[in-house]
């Protein structure tokens, strides 16, 4: 965006929005003006330039678990792929700021929300694939099979440490779920280095089969074969954007965090009384 | 990574991990010869170089909001920042691909996820904060904003379509709750044009938010002032990390998806046999 519409979309935008969240930001002054010269810096990316080429799932699967203690999960996965394509190809890979990927550690900022690795691939299946309708094709095949994967499967070249981690189904793609079923069933504390292990081994995993599908879509090969999520498209057939009710939307497994209550087994049908506005 | 890292890396990995989804990668064969040849482009920006400038709130919201309808919600908010720093300083902000971010509409390819808004400005606030352990704090209190102001707030200057979102307070930062919660509130469907435009505004009011952050934090004058989320902190004292249980983890409101049994009412505290290993 350029400066001139920057300004232009300032003039009379201080009256409006946000006021509720503007407590601290009474003593704010804008310092536009204390800011750096614009550099002038010939390089230019452009969307056209963030090519992919094909990588080696194995070898990308053991950068991500190299590069797991130096940022974590986000950062595994993201890193292993953009500094292949940087080896490769070069700019504009090789200025790309990887480093911000390790916001996605335990499920953003600690937050337990979405599995850091698959938020790394996503964010690198967005960059190289670009269409959003293939995007969320490419993404929800690499969902799937997390929800209902046994992971982790990888065995190192270089293992950091002597611990073979116990598989778990995550049936979730929430970090908190994921790591927590795994620590049910290994018998580790969250904080413990097996389920830190655990998770270095499941990014290894997800850089391999996001290489994995990349190559098929760029080879034009690319068929999902994941399950089908049975749960989800069960409640979704009422409650998504196509049902009679379309009061929710996501494709995440249901059943993780909703049980279906007595009175939807009998009276489920009674909802139609209950819809929305279109 | 250099090339012969990479390539020392490759040597024997092909033998090693990923087994379990080999299933697609059957057929691959490397191309690495067929990629392009490395580009000699003299730019190359580095940590130092992505230096964040105090930003106006309110012209921030606007942008995000005039924003949204060309890539939905992380990308409105990501955009809105980087845009303006790209107005302001140059490359290398000029040059980053923000389009990438369009992955995290409906949850991360419409999956149901971190609500999107908070996925971009958590990607931005890693990008221009770095130190994971500040990125964390800030973060933490634009979630716990979310998940009990609220919203939207914002009041477009040029609004999009003759609506006022009611405001819902999401009780969760996951984008399923969020907008399903708002839609019961409201009473429209997840896929009409209302719960769009309320999206857009919340878009809005985040962005407002994390460029608020961001200036007190690069004036050093942030202070955390969300409230605690209590339920977090009363389940973690036994289940987070630093209790007895230490088994799982996360900042998520608890009670959005789990409930107190009566067998944890009443024999919650003989866990303790539970415990895992640490």
């Amino acid at each position: 965006m350029e400066r001139r519409k920057v300004l232009k979309i300032a003039a009379g935008a201080v009256a409006a929005g946000g006021s509720g969240l503007v407590a601290m930001t009474t003593a704010f002054k804008p310092e536009v003006k204390a800011a750096e010269k614009p550099k002038n810096i010939e390089f230019k990316a452009n969307e056209s330039d963030w090519k992919y080429v094909p990588l080696e799932p194995a070898t990308t699967a053991e950068i991500a678990y190299a590069e797991y203690p130096n940022g974590s999960c986000m950062y595994g996965v993201f890193k292993s792929v953009v500094s292949q394509l940087a080896a490769i190809v070069g700019e504009p890979f090789a200025s790309f700021p990887s480093q911000m990927m390790k916001y996605g550690h335990g499920g953003v900022n600690g937050y337990g929300t979405i599995c850091g690795a698959l938020n790394g691939a996503a964010a690198a299946v967005s960059l190289l694939v670009g269409d959003k309708k293939n995007c969320d094709v490419l993404m929800a095949e690499l969902f799937a099979a997390y929800e209902t994967t046994p992971l982790p499967e990888f065995k190192p070249k270089d293992p950091g440490m002597d611990f073979e981690p116990p598989k778990s189904v995550a049936k979730s793609v929430l970090c908190h779920a994921s790591t927590t079923r795994w620590g049910k069933k290994a018998g580790y504390t969250i904080s413990s280095k097996e389920r830190k292990e655990r998770c270095r081994r499941l990014t290894a995993d997800i850089a391999f089969k996001v290489v994995t599908i990349l190559n098929n879509y760029h080879a034009n090969t690319f068929m999902a074969n994941a399950h089908d999520n049975e749960t989800a498209r069960t409640c979704m057939t009422c409650h998504g954007s196509e049902g009679k009710l379309g009061n929710t939307s996501g494709k995440m497994t249901c059943t993780s965090c909703h049980e279906e209550s007595l009175a939807h087994k009998v009276f489920a049908d009674s909802h139609h009384k209950f819809m929305s506005k279109r």
